[in-house]
């Protein structure tokens, strides 16, 4: 995993000196931008105004810069109202106000000596430096970050369960997003012993295939998943230990979704404003078996953190099966995303032993 | 992993009891077999031979049996010379003497001879039957059916978009459930001729990061995609299609849209209802690239339709990438979908050639 | 694609002659169902109301059957309020007033309730029984069975070279089956702290295209694998802890090679026949991340092995990255396969963990 | 596909000019390189001898340059004897005399906005342009290039057959490299109508485990393929192409390989030696579900040809059902080749029907 220093960038110098204002624009109504809008990415960005470079605050891609006062703050355009003004521009390069610092956070840069073999950057059959990612994630939570985790239900399928709750309930997980599914796989899994009816050496059980909403069910009847481990229905697993450590979580619904359970949100776009709460704090994120929920967040988070002013680069780790969801996390621009190429359960295992082990190496 | 016990079969029951002796025969030449010789399995594996039921030495695959006074070896042709004696016959079941005792060592049973290869039902290396899906397809426009398509944003990365206008234009969709990502690299297509900025031979182009944000704000600024056929902003492409061909379509949020274009739900319980009524009209559904819609649609879809009266079963194709999104299906419940393994655009390109070439054969 | 004929029950047969009428009973709360609902499939279902068989309209699976008056429908529970009537009941036979009709509809049969999740038998997403397949390894041992290993050169790369000589060093080996591929780059990080020019941090190293040439020419410069363990140019590693162990390995050579490797096979007929000589001992087999080598030692390898004369299934696991290999070895022939979908490195990692742990409980 | 002009370097410009003389020493024993020897790669490399840049001849990856009085040649270490002569070095910068001319040949180059989508070069996410794919192939056939075609047995099973034997049969291919299998899938289906038992709708077949041994033995007793032509054995298909347009080809061994059919190299090195005869002639390859020959040919193949003396990019086709394969390619250093993910048999079908329509535009 790439490693960078935090980089502010030297305003004296170009792009930035000698660069024109930015330029800005009303909406002709609610939602509608005007024509020519400057349309963010997850990079480091400073925009030209009032004499000074100012960094938006709330960074993410596919939205715009909108001045309110002083401020400039990155928001989606279906939150914006006629009259709301936008910055203008195509151009990333300041010749129109604003600058993206790509340096240091995006690019590949070859040697003398060009020609070598594993040149792709996310491959089954690169090493995975364990050690390395414990002490990365141990060092958030020394420090007070805030690591994001983002899962799927495969997570839950795969007895990776327990492994997620020890991480929960030892600090190293200060929000959860998923859907609907994570907390009905481990809901089932805690009332029944099954997900999808299926026991946990894999094998499947007699009318396993109800299991699931039997268990939404008794959710539903409780009222709440909070109540459901208040009331002892939930003994343990992921949902009874984000309630009883009281760590946030949000459960985005999708059109999949049986149920769903009390407090997963129907509406996406809610959801999208809910789980964007966790990604503007977020100095790491780590995503686990999930496509959906990966490029949803993905396309929200910010590619750096900033760490005393300074933009740093936010660390991305993502697990799948393949490279495929996590090139096409990278495909949609989280360039910063390291992959690790393999099975849920085993990441889980084997990270919680490393981080065991970081642990107590540490004072 | 299942586990069996140790089985020696009893040699006083059928198929053992009764069964002729084995028939041997001797190569005509150096690493020739006799024609009709007799075709090793892995599996336990008994030979009539001097009255006693023998098991040859050696066993594997793939190899023939060969006589050596007494005794038999299972021996690769290729190490055998002129006048070896070797098993002969083609039935496992006794009938010449030779019988593949399988019991407890496969676990699903089909016929007499039962090892054979190409046993799992889906993958890659099966041939698909286009000509058979096209008629299938045909015969459902012909009569009458509704078939469902549920598509996902590569068919429109891939440059399959102008097939599947072929398909809206020619009667062979009745209702299209998608997400906001395929109408809105659609009309990106159909406004800029990109989609995520990258033309479609594959290039990037300059600023194309944020052409699928102009595009949405367009199609706001219209009012609704409707408006935007109506208006001239959308000229061609597969919403141009739905809508000018009144081809009723759902839309359904997820929490990963841009936008989301008008006309989307946003709320999920209120798409899964859209979707769902045309899922119980359905005679027949087609997914293709899609992970998340073809479950969501799977989960409502039933296995059969009603013709007239008696449970038909309900045609089902699910074409992607790889096997994994169609055994994930099945393992959700739609055991009925016939997997198709292979890239959108080629898809849509090989089945549409197939269809124009049912149509001809067609009074 | 199968097709099936439209199938209407015969309702003067079992399991519907005889069956009790079907039991309803009110929900207590809004979306709030009765403990003991019949949770729906997507197969025709008849349940016995009012003297008759009925087909629940809209049916689909997931949901719940809701009477309403003489009708019956298929409904989700999120859409009901208190009072609502629904169908009670797990049985899916008759016996409780229901028959979900599977006949013609699953290709498999199974038990009585045949509907079910998790039907396909290799997947990434069921959960792998660690302790389970330690104590299966760990019995190999202590019974002094024959364990082959056959492994692929990602091993190498993806630092389980270590986990790997543990297995070597402490009796779970009994030989290795293999390419020169995976010797070379053993050596290449023996001799260079590398594989492919890659250092174990996945980082590469300037120069590093041409390291396993370097490796391979000093190995031929020693004369032989063994010469370089005797002569310290090898001090670890796979092949270090093979020869010292006195552990027989087979190195096939394929078309990809370079060097080779003194020792290995050049002529595949002749490295076919060295490895079969093993595959007739083994009690268990262990396959790695290895498609070529899987598939050709599948091809020799029984089902089973004899246990003092009966045959007993022989123990047959295959690790790789993707189902795809697991499924292309059942597809060979080797139906007894268990697949393991996961990264090497975290494969052997685990296993060890878990293998030693095994140890310690061991008297 | 990118193309790139002919590039022929400036020797009077760095790093040319100045640079010393390349050195050389002799091999102390057959096969065994002096330590410190310059390891090739597939990029255009000159050699400084005798004050002039040459160019050593059959270039390669991962061989030596070799000194015959005037002449270099790139060669296999496992081909050289005690006291011949081979270039000394590790830089690829003219500093010892080598310069490996990358320009043109590698890299990435972004532009000003540098944030974009799809970054990612092989993906089943872009388009594929066959338009353009086909009239590359049509060039070659038109300009008298040397096609070589790499396959594997999915070819076979996928009813891509016909479609090959249309290019083999209208002058699309100089060369066939491919393994036993193919030769035996395509023979069991001129022979029996199957491949692996399998009918060409996907269905099993009553004993058809056996039919492949069975195809491979009448070969055998024909005495060699070429002879099973034309005794009429074979009458249609791959080989019976090949053999009846005397279009040369190479069936490589491996050890997976039932029989082989006569004519199939057992040894592996004598394969590579054949293999390469064709390489160094090739000025485009095309490599369809393949990985161990697409990997062992890309080893072999330059990445440019001789274009009247100035070095040109030569077109390299991988296609393959994942990316997998693709990358792994690439990541063996044939850094050209372009990706094509998709099924053989649709490739292959929508390649001829795109090549066909070219040929009509075709004077």
């Amino acid at each position: 995993m790439p490693d960078s220093p935090s980089t502010t960038p030297d305003f004296s110098q170009p792009p930035f000196a000698g660069a024109p204002a930015a330029r800005f624009e009303a909406l002709p109504a609610d939602g509608v931008l005007p024509e020519g809008f400057f349309s963010t990415s997850n990079l480091p960005t400073y925009v030209h105004v009032g004499g000074r470079w100012v960094a938006p605050t709330r960074p993410r891609m596919d939205c715009v810069v909108v001045k309110r006062g002083d401020e400039l703050e990155t928001i989606e355009p279906r939150r914006l109202k006629r009259g709301d003004l936008v910055a203008m521009g195509e151009a990333e390069d300041g010749s129109q106000g604003i600058v993206v610092h790509a340096k240091g956070f995006l690019g590949v840069v070859h040697g003398a000596n060009e020609f070598r073999f594993m040149s792709t950057e996310v491959s089954r059959e690169r090493p995975v430096n364990y050690e390395e990612l414990a002490a990365r994630v141990g060092e958030e939570k020394r420090r007070g970050g805030y690591l994001v985790w983002v899962v799927g239900p495969a997570l839950v399928h795969s007895r990776a369960r327990a492994d997620f709750e020890w991480f929960i309930r030892n600090g190293y997980v200060q929000a959860v997003l998923a859907g609907n599914a994570v907390a009905v796989h481990d809901i089932e899994a805690a009332i029944f012993g099954t997900t999808l009816g299926m026991s946990n050496t894999g094998q499947p059980t007699e009318g396993g295939h109800g299991l699931h909403m039997r268990a939404i069910n008794r959710v539903r009847a409780a009222g709440s998943i909070e109540r459901a481990v208040e009331t002892g229905l939930l003994k343990s697993g992921i949902m009874h230990a984000l309630v009883s450590q009281r760590i946030p979580f949000v459960l985005a619904g999708s059109i999949r979704d049986d149920g769903p359970l009390p407090g997963v949100y129907a509406n996406t776009l809610e959801a999208q404003d809910a789980m964007r709460e966790h990604t503007v704090k977020a100095t790491g994120a780590i995503f686990i078996a999930t496509a959906l929920h990966a490029i949803a967040v993905g396309n929200m988070l910010p590619a750096f953190y900033l760490d005393g002013g300074a933009p740093s680069p936010l660390m991305t780790i993502c697990v799948d099966q393949t490279e495929f969801v996590v090139n096409k996390l990278r495909d949609r621009g989280t360039h910063q995303a390291y992959g690790v190429v393999t099975n849920a359960q085993d990441f889980m295992h084997v990270l919680r032993f490393y981080t065991e082990r970081w642990e107590q190496g540490t004072p």
